[in-house]
């Protein structure tokens, strides 16, 4: 999917972040994977990274989402769309959206609730897909919310990818802008060759929850780390040679990037091998940890928070996730 | 959500469909079930429905989406857009999208895939989010996809909504309109408060297939049909008054009325309650049951090869899910 280098004149109003109490240290998980003192966090870059204890989905969502609206100085009846937007659900159906809606107490009937899903770039879709409606008048604030448990699929017999992963949630009202925040240029693509790299094969129909030869290690996550890495090699470089071409712009145009908290090898290949300065991008993996789509919003709201994002920056968000699918969007903050 | 009632010139160039061979009889349920001769076709109103074999969720996808691309003259190399639209999934991820690209050998990285899940309305959402891609000039043409294999979550010790539903997948593709296809007034509304009224609460984070608490019926289709039915005689009559005052219609307007093939109570209900005439309205319930976020499509395709919906026809296409989710759209086929 590719569009022409138009804008559209919308902003991201309110950001709100929610992180479970727990912290997990990189010490606790050599521990617990008989590792030596020190293997977690060097291999996978991150020295901390939240779980839930008791913290539900919609819950998570439900927090992330007042503090975005708080934030926004929208009021609950004016929203007009809840999109959850993530990788994990709360449970099959009804939709995620629907539970926010009823945990934050946003009026019955006010929205229409339903649940986007592109892997690790479900925020960054969705914030698409929001921006569509709120650029042609059809909503007049869209809350995007992404409430990642990723803790309760991991795989201790692959410790280093049940390590790299964090639950969190994220959420952003999206509405007209009347100053210069807009977004511009979006490029995104999926290369189903890598469909089997990184998997949660169970929870659906494949491997049913109830089917007998449905077996544990299905109902978590598995990364081939290596072959992900090596196939964004391939496929990465020609993506953002692309959308700098349709964005107008080069990669030191942007104040900021924020990319997809993948793993560290993927982070450093943000610099080494995607032409960005170390100073421009954005990270928080070795703080969080992979939170799967909620991750480049997150990393997003910890930069404005921090004040290292300030309004009206051109910020580049950018990322891989599971698919193989690549995602670009060129967002004055 | 709510919009002016301006028109997106886009048109459903093309639908597919694909029913799983096996044909399951109400009599064959009436002995699995241990009741008498009858009792299933009577109580549910569906004669027979089609369940799955081996056929699986992204090639039933797959199937379809060939024979809508083919309908509509659309080369895969064009399709810049792929949305799943279901409840269920093939897995957790990565999303069932990628495997409809993967399956269908659309070219890599031609298009962006990604699942839209509202429930039974996931299809009608999907629509509406691909024609604002279309209408806006960013997509040429999106493959808007629904492939729904409920036959795996039935619960035996709940007939009467286990008898109700059956497996189907339908495709569209949605391209620029230069005929008079269009779609005009749509409205969406989430009602909350009837989040636990239709649901399969296993699957996700809330009773993750892993945990040892979760239990078999938890990954199972649960309906509270009368509690639904009683709901929706409460909001649906003013939900159809507001979406005839925005599309400035009547309900003897249309050509053709597609509702979601909910139940025999619910289909009673659209002549019945909700002002439509028998003749206006498309049900297929009795030889395909409810087939969840497909049936909406599917009954739309079937009148369309049975020739009782034409092209320059004023179609609504209506329906509740679960959530309670509401939505209605008003389209010139």
């Amino acid at each position: 999917m590719d569009n022409t280098n138009r804008f559209r004149a919308v902003r991201i109003a309110g950001l709100g972040t929610f992180l479970p109490e727990r912290r997990v240290s990189s010490e606790e998980l050599d521990a617990a994977f008989g590792r030596e003192p020190g293997w977690t966090a060097r291999t996978t870059g991150v020295v901390e990274r939240r779980y839930v204890r008791r913290e539900t989905t919609e819950q998570m969502a439900a927090c992330a989402g007042r503090h975005a609206l708080q934030s926004a100085g929208v009021a609950p009846e004016d929203v007009d769309m809840v999109i959850a937007a993530a990788a994990s659900s709360r449970q099959s159906v009804p939709c995620t959206a629907v539970f926010v809606q009823r945990e934050l107490g946003l009026p019955e009937g006010g929205s229409i609730c339903f649940d986007v899903d592109a892997t690790c770039l479900s925020w960054l879709v969705a914030l698409d897909i929001a921006a569509n409606y709120v650029a042609a008048g059809r909503a007049r604030a869209v809350l995007v919310v992404t409430s990642e448990i990723a803790s309760c699929s991991l795989n201790p017999r692959e410790p280093e990818s049940a390590a790299l992963f964090g639950d969190a949630a994220v959420a952003a009202v999206v509405t007209p802008s009347t100053t210069g925040s807009r977004i511009g240029h979006v490029l995104f693509e999926t290369h189903s060759s890598g469909a089997d790299l990184a998997e949660f094969s169970g929870a659906g129909t494949r491997h049913h929850p109830n089917d007998p030869e449905t077996r544990p290690e299905m109902n978590m996550f598995r990364m081939q780390g290596r072959a992900i890495f090596k196939m964004a090699r391939r496929v990465v470089p020609p993506f953002i040679e692309r959308f700098m071409e349709g964005a107008g712009a080069r990669c030191d145009t942007f104040d900021a990037v924020v990319p997809h908290q993948a793993s560290k090898m993927g982070l450093d290949a943000v610099t080494e091998r995607w032409g960005f300065r170390p100073e421009q991008v954005i990270t928080n993996l070795a703080t969080r940890g992979n939170c799967i789509a909620a991750s480049i919003p997150l990393a997003f709201a910890e930069a404005v928070g921090a004040g290292r994002i300030n309004r009206g920056d051109r910020v580049l968000l950018i990322g891989t996730g599971a698919g193989l699918t690549l995602g670009a969007m060129d967002l004055w903050f």
